[in-house]
């Protein structure tokens, strides 16, 4: 991944850690929303208000291939980047790094729709065309 | 603890444990809040249908006293048992034990309030008088 | 999915809710767990006891997609079952449904190893084929 | 609180709400760790480098109360502060504050012992005097 990739850093915690003193394979699920979240405020226009201006983006599916574990205090960085763009739904695609040295800890996928409050669909285009462009903006493309 | 005190049970998960191989410690405030909800089940109206009907009981403190760690799938039993009914609040005491062998896990306390679902508070004894009485069929008098 | 399918029940707490009053996606990675943990203890041998003997049973990668959100203190039923199974390795696939109406929350499939406590790979065929019969009676077969 | 008292910034991740929209209690708890983490890594050694060189910090006992609840997405501040240091056990006060405007969501103590691995108490002024000045130069003294 080179570029309109965003970099979240983050430190395991104690308690997401579990008895193989290794991270609880379900946080990196977390992980993952955590660094899309910071991918969407750095568009400038943060998640909270979207959901303030009546848009959500309720989660359709996860995948999460794992790797290497990462450990206790380990410094982590999640790298995300947008994948495919539709009129009402979006694709992103994720790594869990060691900060450091780069060790590839898991790698990932989400699918995303976008909705009003009561999650029916909204074709985001049509509706708030100035959203939409932000989130092409951050568009991967792959040639 | 004798009579008129709840008592719920529950497997330890793996994902409730950490890098030390036990419970980590948050998780008794979850245990808490689990047993509290099957006590209030127990009483003919659940947590559920009480925030349906207007009523909720938000939590104002909550404490844990660790004695020996819980570890992965090992059975534990919750006992739990009003202590206090006041007209706007109440509070519950907790035990967590080995379920079989009845070695003890931890001790605590929580503290309630009954509110609108914003938050404010309301008199339930006046109120909702019934469920009121309900509460207090469940309180344990300490002579 | 029709026979040697393992249902296991729960209630949905509240603390596995999110601001949208419904399950936070991330804790259908959780129920898998406990899920396929129950499925094990039902072959005759807890997971507990395989990591007391030496096998470890690692996540190799988990998906869930979403179909309907289940809320808070619903009752839910996770059924698990195993669809491949190599000689160092397993998959398996989930449907989380509301119990009393079948109403599909969601679906999911997760692969494991079979490992040592070092997380190395193990032919637990040859082994301990006593467990890896176990998990063959478990396997769902396809034709 | 004055001095001697370390801050550490985190923003509410929507994993940490409840059907309320607001953070679920359980996850002060969590919260307080992730403090004195912070707070003990200010100190020149962090709790991971102390678990390597064999002392653990195990939990005696947590508290807290709720005063406003915080909700998503919002940067809080959890101040925390040693208050108290025994040769063999301490405890620290939290407040958890709204970063930008100083409200007080939380006020909370926990209390630890200095163990080996095995959770076997150690007398960590005599056994690693170094270490203990760490924490003893960290204590607000009232007067």
């Amino acid at each position: 991944m080179e570029n309109k990739i965003h970099e979240t850093r983050m430190r395991v915690k104690y308690y997401e850690t579990d008895a193989m003193a290794i991270v609880h394979h379900s946080n990196y699920i977390r992980f993952f929303e955590t660094a899309r979240t910071e991918m969407i405020r750095s568009l400038g226009y943060s998640y909270a208000e979207m959901e303030e201006s009546g848009i959500w983006i309720p989660v359709l599916s996860v995948s999460c291939n794992y790797k290497t574990p990462a450990v206790y205090d380990e410094e982590i960085s999640v790298f995300c980047s947008i994948k495919k763009l539709g009129p009402a739904s979006f694709e992103i695609e994720y790594e869990v790094r060691n900060t450091a040295d780069g060790t590839l800890h898991a790698t990932g996928t989400s699918k995303h729709g976008f909705t009003d409050k009561n999650l029916k669909p909204i074709a985001l285009k049509k509706v708030r065309p100035e959203i939409y462009d932000l989130f092409q903006k951050c568009l991967i493309c792959e040639k």
